[in-house]
């Protein structure tokens, strides 16, 4: 399964190069990631509420080219690889059909008091239906 | 007491218009309060240990003129008014000597489950104490 | 005439209280600014590209109720005033129909050497056809 | 040559998980970069206002333990590699000594139209006479 979202480059998204400031991507990420989960039928606020967090562990951006003030920016997500404690998620970034930036970025899960756990069974069955893994 | 805090800015904090974006002034007078807490002897970090959270209510700032990457600003932070529910702090943003901004925020007091609470005792007594009401 | 938008609060717009840091207020006030001109058939971009920037003056909110995380957030824009040198936008920020927000923001118009000019005709021609003012 | 910049973790860093936003080290990443170019004699800003640029074309990080609101940080900055079109620097992120995320960018040059250009000689020779190449 690979989810699509598009979003409008913000003003406050720029820097004085007049172009998106590096750091942003990685907030566009989880804009893509939470439509991710949702398309799932998975919310990622769901599974807060169920006391599991997912923190980044590594973050992995190439920019081919700049995106511009009121871009029309598609994100490509797609989950890449599951192991038992992580989750790692790649993202297309595009511009009118061309590929202006990739991503990717691994997760682990925690419980609420900040202790590693497995990834939930109940994740893996979705990815699974929605032929994810 | 006002407390002086001084800081560089940072390139992200630019937009394309080569100033720093509006809204991160309101970033640079959260920076101003943390050290006002700290300069009065209350840290807010250990406010927040106790369970004790200051949202704010009301946010205000005048730009009179621009600031640019890497410039060396200046942020003066003062208390401005107390009531029984709410603190005001009053903030003046320089660079070399010269006013470029001037702000405002007014913050209430909310325990962990959100409930407004009155403003604590012993935070009005530090006030107090270095004479800031 | 009143423009309205929707967005979606993303995870970095939180802080640690669980709730939408206060300055991010003012990148979504942008978002509906930007709209805004769109719907006027004005777009910001353009009128950048011609050489002419909108700095902020001044910015207000007030804060009545949080946002939280994957909210679905509506932000309704208009214009409050026209002077002849500054444009001042009001914005009521609602989730599920209730209020949780109000602001305001006053910008001055510059050419591309950050001296301030009148409003444009041609932004005022519009505001006037569509009823702004 | 390695440089050490401190700086205190602001409130509107962290989020509804209660630690730093994953995508706010590569802000950190920059203010490391700014002092890193400062101690070399080569201000960042004067390299721009010689209308040469250094856009990152990418970026990594991994994060072992995550930091707080309030915690005070020190990251450590070099370069990595430098090759004719592009220099990487690479970052260590730590709190009280021990280390919370490591970091890598690499950035190329422009020029005002954005055309790639060389590593300025100028930078080459101050990155070889203080040892960093």
């Amino acid at each position: 399964m690979e989810v699509e979202i598009s979003l409008r480059v913000r003003y406050g998204e720029t820097d004085k190069m007049g172009i998106v400031y590096y750091g942003r991507y990685l907030d566009w990420f989880e804009v893509g990631r939470t439509e991710f989960c949702r398309a799932l039928g998975f919310p990622y606020s769901e599974l807060e509420k169920r006391g599991i967090f997912m923190p980044a562990v590594e973050s992995w951006c190439r920019y081919k080219s700049p995106a511009f003030y009121d871009d029309l920016i598609t994100i490509k997500v797609k989950v890449e690889e599951v192991k038992d404690y992580s989750v790692s998620f790649f993202y297309r970034v595009e511009r009118d059909g061309k590929l202006i930036a990739l991503g990717r970025t691994k997760h682990c899960f925690v419980n609420k008091d900040g202790k590693m756990v497995k990834v939930p069974e109940e994740f893996l069955s979705v990815l699974r239906r929605e032929g994810s893994i």
